[in-house]
Formats: C-alpha cells, structure tokens, sequence
C-alpha cells in the first residue's frame, strides 16, 4: 500500500504579493495525523476567488505561510483507523473536498446534527488558512498532498472527470446548493448574476434541473454568446440595455447574484422578481449590500437570502445529479506547475471558467 | 328587507390637518353599486397606523376628501346579484373588510389565480384612497356604511366578538400571515420587533400557534409587563440591554418586525437569527432598511424578507383559527362619534394596543 510523505509540498504564500503571482514551491508538514483524517494525492484543484482574496489578506490577514486551493480532486492513499469516520472509504478511491474541512460535529449541534455542517458556529475550519481545534492550521490544494478529516471528502462519481468534477467542490456547490434549497425546477424562472465561475455553473445547473428559463444578468453583453452556448435562455445586460428592469419586470422566481458589491442595482434586480420571488446572494461576503427600500421587500412578498457553500451531503448529491445531468463545465486545465500565471489570469479575469489546476501534466503517475 | 342609503355619512378628510384631529362628519356619495358589490352597515372600525399615514398625505398625495378606515366588521344590508361573487352572502350576514377592496380577479393573473390577490399587480385597490378600474373612488369604514365587492369581504366566526374582529382585518393579518408562511408553530422561537397594534397580534399569535418562545424586541422595557401578560416568554430592550445582540446570539428562527426605520438595528437583529433563519419586515413600508453586510446573510444562510397583509383566503383562516384559540386581542372600544380624539391618541402611542370606533354605542340599533 502507497502511503504519503512525511513532508507535502505546495505553492505556498508568504505575504500578499503572492496574489500577483509570487507563489513559493515549498514542502511543509501536515498537522498530525489523526484517525480520523485521510491523506489524498492530489490530481486537480480548481482556482478559486477566495484563493486569490486570502491570498492578499483580502478577508482580514491571513496566516501565512498559506496554501491556497479548495476544490480538490485526487486519490486516498492514507486512511485513518477510525471506523465511523473512515470506513465508507478504501485507500485508493477517488475523493473531492470543497472549502470545509472541518466542524464541531457534535451531537449538541444544531448545526452538524442537521447536515448544515457548513453553519456550524463552533468550529469550521476552512481548507486553507483555517485553525483546526488542537492549534494545527490547514493547508490547501495548490499542492501534491492534502490531509484532511475523513467527514469532509466525498466520492466522485465513476462517470465524471476529475478536471470537471474539482471546480464543483467549491463553485459548483455555491450555486447547487441556493438552487435546490429554493425550488429551482420545472415551472421556475431563474436569473443568474454574473457569469464567472460560480455563475456559469448556475446557468448549466439550472438548465439541468429543468428550469422553465435561465436568464444570465451581467454588467455588459461580452459574454452574452457564452451564455447562450452554456444554455441561458436570455440575456440582460444592465448597463447597457436601457429600462431593463420595466422591459424584465416581475419575471424571475429565483435569483443567484454570484457578485457582491455595494454599487450593485439591487432595487433593480428586486424589480426582476415574481411575486414571492427571492433573491440570494453568494460568493464574495466583504461587502456591504446596497439599503434597499422595505417597500421592495413588501410589495411583493419577496426575499433577499444567502447561501454559502453545502454540506458534505449535499456535494455528494450535487456531484451524483452533474453526473447523471452529464454537466460540462467550461474548465481550463493547467499545470499545477503554472499556478502563479494562472492565478495572475483568473485575477485578470481571463477564466473561462475555471482554471483547473492539475498534476497529472507535470509528475509521475506511476507513483499511485 | 333593509337597503342602504343614497348617501353615506363617514369622517371626512379634506387635508393632512386631518391627521391632527380635523375630521369633518358629513356625507358622502359611494360609488355606483355593481352587481358584484354588497353594501355594509358598520359597526365597528379599528384605527390603524395607516389610517393616520394617508390622512396627513404621509405615503405620497392623498386625494382628498378621504374616508379612512380598514378594519371593518358589520352587518350586510345590500347584495348585488352577481351570484359567483355575492352567493356566499345573505343580507345581515356579519362580515369584515380588511385594507384590499378590489384585485384583478383575472385567471391569467398569476396572483389572483393563485389566492394572492394582495399581490395583484394590475389591479390592487385599497380600501380607502383607492381608485377602482371605473374611476371612482374607495371610501373606508370611519363611517356608517361601505360599499365593497363582495370578494373582499368575509364572514366572521360566531365565536368572535366584532370589536376583536376588526382589528384582525389589518393588524391581525399582517402578523399572522407571515407567521404562517414561515413556519411558526411547535419546534420554532419567534421574536416580534416592535409592541404596538401589530406587534400585539405576532404575540398572541405566535403563542397560539404553539410556539416554543416568543420573544419581543423593544427599544425600552417599557411594555415589558403588557409583552409578558401577552404571553410572551422574554424581552429583549435594545436601547437598555447591553450586548443583547451577543446575549441573544442564534437564539431564534423567525423575526417578525413590525416597525422600520433606517436606524433599527438590523445587523443586531440578524444576529439573533439561528441558522436559516428569517427576518420578515410588515408595516409601515416607507423607510429604506439599513445596508448590511451580505456576510450576515450568508454566513448563517439567512433570509430578509417583506409580508403584506394577506389574501381574503387567508384571512378568513385566520379568523377561524382566532375563534379556535380564543385570542384575545387587546382592545380599546370607543364610540364613532371619537374619531378625531382617538386619531390623536393613537398617533400619541396611546393605544394599548389598539383603538376600535364603534356605531354601536351612539347610534340606533334598532334599523338593522
């Protein structure tokens, strides 16, 4: 049986800089292996926005050296011996783990008791730049290993590619779980803002749950062709297509806004919604949202909610419908070698729409 | 068979110096009866908050002369013959009309078609100030009698006296159905912002729904001993209790506010909130909330949402349930002939917890 090393190594970061691209190849130790962790070697790790915001202290200061990279693709090659947490899986399988790697899991946990692991207040651990309980910091997926509690890692299904499968861990469930959680379906309208990485797997997801319509809703028409070949059935364009808001009045039941940002038109996009329509917002939490009047909120009997990332149940779920939905995100496969330019790109906003980093180009797969 | 008169006597507004007590006693012409209409002969009217907004022309121009007044029970006196419409009626039936006189009513409009007629886009006419689809105008029920389309009306329960209907046409409802759309009942704790007419109402009827607490949210303990004789189970004081965001933290499920205004402590609020949680803003919708961060609404999978009044539908459930329970709402029954008095009052906060004008006391009972 393969087992890992001592030492892993990663493209790790040691001030802000490394956002422009000043990522480190370097080993580093893994906190002590518990038995109820698993070793994986990793294969694929999407790139993500909030690699990029942690890695400039973006959210607050990080603690560096850090280790970015939260949609993980790759296979067990260590097992702890802690039956209720190992045993569904076998050294060998192929695994996914998102941006959660840890929770209290304690049966007195509103939380983890539930399945909203993703909520629990006592003790999440992010995959990169988190504190585990006993003072260990976690370390992410821009690397060749990661040790990670078994709770969190979740089977890929035989019929998708890694390279697809790894950006759904983090972008894929964003979206998935917002969807679900709120009646998108047959019968539903559904309006996705922003077509970056985690919007354009709301236009393939929404399409795939057979939304009545997917309305992708963007700044500026550039990537309207996009849209339209992922699936969306039209197109608003709010800086450019004038009265948008009168023209799309009351037409959407549901609405994603994979973008946050204070100046957005939130009143507008209010417009947008039926009669108890709701509007969720995910992705990128440092800001403010506009005051909106509780008119907009009334009238209609709408919602504005958020949602952040799923459950570990909830991305198995996620992974079993994209496989049998036969779900094609657009993803860029790179070199795990070519981390700093790629994450240069997706800052650039050049993602189209993941990059997806990988080491299968670059190191010896006799090894697993 | 009693008929109604050609001319109706009400309190007449003719500018916002109404609002200060300057209402006019004097007759008024309603609107043509149609065959979908029923003549009411009141006896009893609840003062609500909006009452005294549209009489000082508060949400936008009024149209003068106005009658106010949307928590109305009395007795029918007149049917039109419309028999879809008006055959659930018999002249002297006891009915009450809440703040909605008219919707669409058309099959192809997604709310009325689905029993959310206060949501109907097209067609939406209040109860007073309102303009019906041929021009003329709706007059309330600070009157002798009304003029209403019989969709609008329902029968109230034998158990429930009028003067504890009324109030429940408005205030009641605009508590209630949020309550019930989101879930309130065993298993869920309930807070209620604001203790005034509204406020009253989320109390008794959280706690009849079985809640398992009821928490009221107040600026000041000054209506704590009236919260608790309520039934409610805590208190929490915003402007007295420090750190009652922390105190209180995640202790939650639904948060009904009944007050609005750009300085309420909304993130406070949200903090109260457990796991997808929801915050539902009712009454007075002129004000823009507070901008907050989307982090409070995603970090814990919250929701914002906004409530108003209810369909005729619902509020007929609610009344039925009122008489099931045995609510009691409290009131203060005055006579018709106080209206300008008791607008003053009740624009003092002087209502514990809310003012019901009754024709009863002063007029002649015996022409019904």
């Amino acid at each position: 049986m393969m087992t890992s090393p001592q030492k892993f190594h990663g493209w790790l970061a040691h001030d802000p800089s490394a956002a422009t691209g000043n990522l480190k190849w370097e080993s580093f130790t893994p906190r002590p292996f518990q038995s109820t962790d698993i070793d994986i070697k990793i294969t694929h790790c999407g790139i993500c926005g909030s690699d990029i915001h942690t890695l400039r202290s973006g959210w607050g200061p990080t603690h560096y050296p850090v280790c970015v990279g939260h949609e993980i693709v790759g296979h067990i090659v260590r097992l702890g011996d802690s039956p209720t947490s190992t045993s569904r899986f076998r050294v060998g399988d192929r695994v996914g783990v998102g941006a959660q790697v840890s929770s209290c899991l304690r049966v007195d946990c509103e939380e983890c008791s539930s399945g909203r692991e993703q909520h629990c207040g006592k003790g999440f651990v992010g995959t990169y730049n988190g504190k585990y309980p006993d003072g260990s910091w976690s370390y992410g997926g821009y690397a060749d290993f990661v040790r990670v509690p078994a709770h969190f890692a979740v089977k890929i299904p035989e019929q998708l590619k890694s390279v697809d499968a790894a950006p759904m861990m983090c972008g894929g469930i964003t979206v998935y779980a917002p969807l679900k959680d709120n009646g998108a379906g047959p019968g539903k309208k559904v309006g996705i803002v922003g077509l970056g990485g985690l919007g354009h797997f709301g236009v393939l997801f929404a399409k795939a749950l057979r939304c009545d319509k997917v309305v992708v809703i963007s700044r500026s028409r550039n990537k309207a062709k996009d849209a339209s070949e992922l699936g969306a059935d039209d197109f608003i364009a709010t800086n450019e297509d004038e009265k948008w808001e009168r023209t799309h009045s009351k037409s959407l039941d549901l609405i994603i806004s994979t973008v946050s940002s204070p100046d957005m038109p939130l009143s507008g996009y209010m417009r947008l919604l039926r009669t108890n329509g709701q509007f969720i917002q995910v992705g990128a939490p440092e800001d403010k949202l506009p005051a909106i009047a509780a008119f907009a909120l009334i009238g209609k009997g709408c919602k504005i909610g958020g949602s952040q990332i799923g459950s570990p149940k909830q991305i198995e779920e996620m992974l079993q419908f994209a496989a049998d939905s036969r779900i094609k995100p657009w993803v860029q496969q790179r070199s795990m070698s070519e981390a700093n330019q790629s994450v240069v790109d997706m800052e650039d906003g050049k993602a189209r729409y993941r990059y997806v980093l990988s080491n299968e180009d670059t190191r010896d797969q006799a090894r697993l």
